[in-house]
């Protein structure tokens, strides 16, 4: 590990350490130093206070002078509440710039570094610039796109499927899993099922976990087949939305509105468009969303190239049978060669369970 | 780690070292230890030679009395070419014994340790007996049952699928993982396929390593649809074996056996049963079998609970497709909470994918 390295990752850590405090403002951690020492460490804490260098030069006081600088994401170039802090690099008398990863925003990305170079500061890119980008991969996605980031999760048996060939699904991994899971929601602005989930197990798709934020609760329910006394409409843990076609009761959907639901209808008729899902739900500035699908919900977003990352719990356990819903229902891919690869693949131990994480690289076509 | 888990692992890692060449004998290591000095160690390295015990009492000549033998396999009690090793012991003026598993075929079992306790030598069991048990698990499941240990092999992508919906399957795991599969085939004395695997790729079924031993050629075949022209019948590589039922033709049985096919005809019709397939191999002194299978070939074997090893070779992609064929065919178990669980589950990676190995609990029912 290069010195670079060394300072880089403690001004990760401390970025990472914020994790859900930030939003919608990313992760950004910063340290200073001077003459191989720390003099000042700073990070974003909350959207509308400092940014990270702000926080490391107030800290540093005069030790800017001559210091190097290391910060996560580049350096804004915009005035917002605290000016750019491009500039306020530059009037602390700071020397070098260290940055792991651009601006995401094609718009402004090296606007920060111009104003730097444009003083006569040594800037260097892309140290750590892989974690960076990881960590902050929502916003990274939103900011570019204005639809959410999307996570698919699923629990499966090491034979590849959600529930047996009659429909049983409970239970396929440990408790431990299932606690993860919580965890998942708790990280994530939005969940979403399809209305047969709601129909055969009535969940609440609420964060049970101590001080848990509870998503939006978005179903997919192309006729309006969401039964009144479902718990994600009559609970009121969480905003529940759901998105139909044309081809649902005028009667059914004003019960529901007035039991609270807000109704999305799609401009397709026959199947919600799952693209048209995400366009909509950007707008209303959900920027992670978590697939907590059947075979056909799932198919749908991956076959569409939707899903940005996988988390798999795949249990050591064989159920067997064709006619078993699989993780991943829909047509499939043609050919073996046209299969998705993940990248970036983690596994890790939960109890006798896997949990998987990789990120689908989608062929062009 | 006790000072007799250290001595015993030493004996395992050489028995270890013997894999392959003791057939049908078991792989059993030996070591004596006299005043914490070793002074004999010895294995059994080819079956009509000397036990792993002898080696080791002739090695250490005098410094056998008083001594502590360690031994991976309850000594024998029987006569064969070097007289019973409990015997021996005795002679040798052994006065302990470590063991780490007892004979598994249950008419000799524990006769080895009345000898040595009838003679007053202290005798300890169990010592890394389950080390000990999975290094003979061929030897131990055939002694006792007279039908082949069953190891299931299969490639599969991350969501359960062995092809696409259009039953392309070329490739799922990458040339490492493909390489691992020669090793086993070298490993196992018969290998099993069906015939719409050898009508559709029509593979050799061989040992593709340098030295690697060709395992016996056993395909299913219910109507005896094996074309005549086939790799595995023309290639003289290795013999083949047919199962077939009493639906086929004549004519055609003659043509394959004077190309030198040996065919058995199996009592029920209709399908080939798995289970008549194992007896009929262990009558031939089979005693291990990897089943390459397709979709219902392995689910046939592992719904009848006749698989006593998975390997799964999972690639990092995924094909979707509820439509294509899945590791495990068939039907499947109609209750989640009837799912097979695998214990002792161990996983490598193999460049980018996973090898998964664990061993099926079978529900009584």
């Amino acid at each position: 590990m290069t010195n670079h390295e060394f300072y880089m990752r403690l001004a990760l850590q401390n970025a990472m350490a914020m994790k859900g405090q930030t939003d919608p403002n990313p992760l950004v951690g910063s340290v200073i130093v001077n003459d191989n020492r720390i003099v000042g460490i700073g990070v974003h804490m909350k959207a509308g206070e400092p940014h990270a260098e702000i926080h490391a030069i107030r800290m540093a006081g005069e030790h800017t002078r001559g210091a190097t600088i290391y910060v996560t994401l580049e350096p804004c170039s915009h005035y917002g509440r605290t000016g750019p802090c491009a500039v306020a690099i530059r009037e602390a008398g700071i020397k070098r710039v260290v940055i792991a990863s651009m601006d995401p925003n094609p718009l402004v990305s090296g606007r920060g570094v111009s104003i730097l170079q444009e003083a006569g500061i040594e800037v260097i890119v892309s140290v750590c610039e892989e974690e960076s980008r990881k960590m902050n991969e929502v916003f990274n996605k939103f900011i570019v796109q204005q639809t959410p980031f999307v996570t698919l999760k699923s629990a499966i048996t090491m034979d590849g499927k959600i529930a047996s060939f009659s429909s049983d699904s409970k239970w396929i991994t440990s408790d431990l899993a299932r606690e993860d899971v919580h965890m998942l929601r708790n990280q994530n602005a939005a969940i979403l099922v399809g209305v047969n989930t709601v129909i055969k197990d009535d969940p609440q798709l609420t964060t049970r976990m101590p001080n848990g934020r509870n998503p939006v609760r978005v179903i997919l329910d192309s006729t309006l087949r969401l039964p009144t006394g479902a718990k994600v409409v009559t609970d009121g843990q969480a905003p529940t939305w759901v998105f139909t076609t044309k081809s649902h009761e005028p009667e059914k959907r004003k019960a529901l509105e007035s039991a609270g639901v807000k109704i999305f209808v799609t401009e397709k008729t026959g199947k919600v468009n799952p693209l048209e899902v995400l366009q909509v739900l950007g707008k209303q500035l959900i920027s992670s969303l978590l697939i907590e699908g059947g075979s056909e919900i799932n198919a749908s977003f991956f076959e569409n190239r939707l899903v940005d990352k996988m988390i798999i719990y795949m249990a050591p356990k064989l159920i067997g049978g064709q006619n078993a819903p699989s993780f991943l229902g829909g047509t499939g891919f043609d050919k073996m060669s046209d299969a998705v690869e993940l990248s970036d693949v983690s596994v890790e131990t939960l109890g006798n369970d896997f949990k998987f994480i990789g990120y689908p690289i989608y062929k062009e076509g």
